[in-house]
């Protein structure tokens, strides 16, 4: 079962080396109004979108997002704001006394920004525009509050770049999933076992020592500096939701 | 510019309404192949999906999810779980003695189930397949996580629900959109004033009284009791992941 659409799902892989050759405006508006015509709960498009063209400020990014240059090199940085800011201001001038944005509302611009994301992502790669999720984006809030002027109750929830991919980077294998055995079940969470979670995570060590791979993958993702400043960093942005008593 | 798959992007809408045809098995596949080739952060997949085969799950499903019937008659239920669990017991399995999960971890997860989620919802477009999102999935924790016994750090981030669309679904009119100039901004936060919101809004109000409108939709969506239910279930799942002193 295939087409043209599902191809350049299944092909997609991140890009985070660029070609030096700008992305046409036309090509830009594109990837823009495919993001914004995602779907979106009750249509409230609980998100805003921040196309960084500041030389100055994509260097701070980039630095802030884990130290990676390659997103300053970028030829399109789109930062994709969980905004609950808006719509509460709305209530606000009508005079609604609305309640606090609450965790809740937070997720539902959440899953909205990452929803549009994607496909400006798809949309990118269908003119054969390379991208990249960085997740990064949500470490060190109080820099980057300041230098995108966030106000309360906005969360950057995902920075994507997008350029288009070097000869080396079209080459590049797409690294493996996992088998959709170990991902899809049916109608209940399936609690796997030590040895099933091993086979499970072949798709990832290949022919590695599972145990030697597992630990310095643990050290690398999730007992890295970089994780521990993003939960740090979440952790401050949650505490604007959190109901007054 | 213009190609099949931003067509797609660009046209694609909820259905909620859908023609009693089974969807072919390959398709499903299909569906959930794109799915799980969607980006993730680190190639972790940080979720699982539940397909939900069982009448009475989806019967339950459709009272828990803000008692939308529509959602017991769809021909193909999926469950986007942000699953922080699974990597987790992984690291215990080897005896690494892991943190537990924070909340930075809990939104790469729920980041990676979404753009996951999109990417189906996408992959069916593409295959004449009408879908839409269940945010309502988040709400009524305790009935939830029993009825799919979802364990700690587990979490229900989306629900789909796909079908044929009937003819009438078929040429219903696409809810409008916000103007592009109103979403996206330049290198920062804009903050609007009341005027500068009232017209942004214009696309969801038409030709409604501003006012009266805004109420009624503050009401609706925002002061609702669903609302009020997922930011209380929202805050219970979040406990989860708050660090033990």
């Amino acid at each position: 079962m295939n087409n043209t659409t599902i191809d350049i799902l299944m092909k997609r892989k991140s890009v985070r080396v660029f070609k030096d050759q700008e992305i046409e405006e036309e090509k830009v508006e594109a990837i823009l109004k495919a993001s914004i015509n995602a779907p979106t709960a009750g249509n409230q498009q609980l998100y805003t979108i921040l196309k960084i063209t500041d030389p100055a400020i994509k260097e701070q990014l980039s630095i802030l997002c884990d130290n990676q240059p390659f997103i300053a090199s970028a030829k399109l940085i789109l930062v994709y704001l969980a905004d609950c800011h808006k719509w509460y201001e709305a209530y606000k001038d009508i005079e609604l006394n609305p309640r606090q944005p609450e965790f809740g509302d937070f997720l539902l611009a959440v899953d909205d920004a990452l929803i549009a994301s994607e496909n400006a992502v798809i949309a990118a790669e269908s003119l054969g525009i390379g991208s990249c999720f960085i997740g990064d984006v949500m470490e060190n809030k109080e820099e980057i509050c300041k230098l995108l002027h966030l106000p309360d109750y906005v969360f950057p929830a995902s920075l994507l770049v997008f350029g288009y991919p070097t000869t080396q980077q079209q080459e590049r294998q797409k690294t493996k999933r996992a088998n959709l055995k170990d991902i899809v079940f049916e109608n209940s969470y399936y609690e796997m076992n030590a040895k099933e979670r091993e086979e499970m995570l072949k798709y990832h060590y290949g022919d590695a020592q599972y145990h030697t791979w597992l630990e310095a993958f643990y050290k690398r993702k999730y007992d890295s500096s970089f994780a521990h400043e993003m939960n740090h960093s979440v952790k401050a942005y949650l505490k604007e939701y959190e109901e007054k008593a």
